[in-house]
């Protein structure tokens, strides 16, 4: 497994390859991460992961500086989940220069935009730089950061990159916790309070299914349950996976999202509702 | 030459080149296209020329309606000039759905900008579907649209695409008037009227090489000479060539641009000053 941190060495060691897999990421990697790994490997060769924390999209008071870079232990975790390349660059090689242009997605203020100010522009803008400098025929995301990989699939669509984007299933901790980089920073407390959020997405999802139609209702009720708990909910909301905007008269594709703070930690889960879903 | 109009017949004939060059243009041809093209060719093969007229980079009560499309013409054009293939899609294959994602550059409300709201995020955005779908190793944009080149060069090093940017110089009539598509919609008194922009422009470039310091009195001689003539001016500003900006203390690679209207129809030209520049 090669590990490199410039564009220029990058490019180099990618020069003619046509069916590359790419797995883009801020390190500090966990189980769900390798399990991309392994989909991107079942996809093409060569197989790239980046290890990146991208000041662009953390908002000012967020956790840029705190989250974890562990890149020694990161790349013990890829080399046996078959990756090839491991591209690594600092901030200096990602942005050279100020990024005066931005990528724009829609959506940038719903969900974890409303939340997060310029996330978004920033996780597009991003992702589109490491697509120009990887140029991979295949690009795996996880479902459990739904409005991301959402975003991403429509900025593949509308910039014409000539690229599969493969959505990763979430991968969980026994007691249903969506597993997440930000996990490490619960206290024992938090971490045996943190799966409520999951059972919560899957009463939700039960509902739907038995037929249950107020939204606003379901999404009432899991809000106080989490705050009465503790959690600082951003929100708790239930989207058309199609457009993932309030679900149309009729529609039944749903899935059910949630972001709420245990003390200074973020949390943020999702899980698809209605039909064609296993809601579990 | 072929003539290709769907990305998929794209794709499909470019696949494996490695060495494109490309000149993306929105069609009715004139000679300064051309040179284009033939530079492109000194550069790569195979030669695309797209024509494209895109309405992302119209605002309301500009002359998308009216622009002209001369699609054989553009055709008998290139094809002794030495363009390999001609991609010419319609709306509806540049935009399958509604362009929620955009490219918002900088400098986007300045010069040509602060007159054309969204234009140059409508080119950006346009110009990066088309690199994605030309995937080009070479580009070639004219210097007369002199902001336009200016941005494209930043959107290409600020999202890492592997392409070179190739400057062409500006074609002009035996009267210096710059060639333009717009050109056309001119009568024939506002035609023999319209090299006087290219002339102040001239004047404004001797002074500055002869040491004159005050950009702003340049500036409002030109802008009024062009009214006292029946111009409705949007602009004659002389700005730094390394940021487009307002030239700082001591800078001297100077580019004087201009915008007016003569009639119905709007003209931009501009040249470089100072040093390193022929001032003509």
């Amino acid at each position: 497994m090669q590990l490199l941190h410039t564009v220029a060495d990058l490019r180099a060691a990618l020069k003619g390859e046509s069916e590359t897999a790419f797995v883009p990421t801020m390190g500090n990697l966990h189980t769900g991460h390798i399990a991309l790994v392994q989909q991107a490997r079942r996809q093409g060769r060569p197989v790239v992961a980046s290890l990146f924390v991208n000041p662009l999209q953390f908002g000012a008071g967020e956790d840029f500086e705190r989250y974890p870079r562990t890149l020694v232990a990161d790349c013990a975790q890829l080399e046996p989940a078959g990756c090839d390349l491991v591209f690594a660059p600092d901030v200096r090689e990602m942005y050279p220069e100020p990024q005066t242009f931005t990528v724009i997605p829609p959506l940038a203020d719903e969900l974890c935009g409303a939340h997060r100010p310029g996330h978004f522009a920033g996780v597009a803008t991003v992702v589109l730089k490491l697509f120009n400098m990887v140029q991979p025929r295949y690009a795996v995301f996880g479902k459990k950061d739904y409005q991301q990989l959402f975003l991403l699939k429509g900025l593949v669509r509308q910039f014409n990159l000539p690229i599969t984007v493969l959505e990763g299933e979430t991968v969980r901790a026994e007691d249903g916790l969506a597993l997440s980089s930000r996990n490490g920073f619960l206290s024992p407390e938090e971490r045996a309070e943190a799966p409520r959020l999951y059972r919560l997405l899957k009463q939700i999802c039960a509902r739907l299914g038995a037929g249950e139609t107020d939204f606003a209702a379901l999404e009432a009720v899991a809000a106080q349950e989490l705050a009465h708990h503790g959690w600082e909910v951003d929100y708790v909301s239930i989207r058309s996976r199609r457009t993932l905007l309030a679900p149309a008269a009729g529609e039944r594709d749903w899935v059910a999202l949630a972001a709420a703070r245990l003390g200074r930690t973020r949390l943020i889960d999702n899980l698809e509702a209605g039909a064609a879903s296993v809601c579990e």
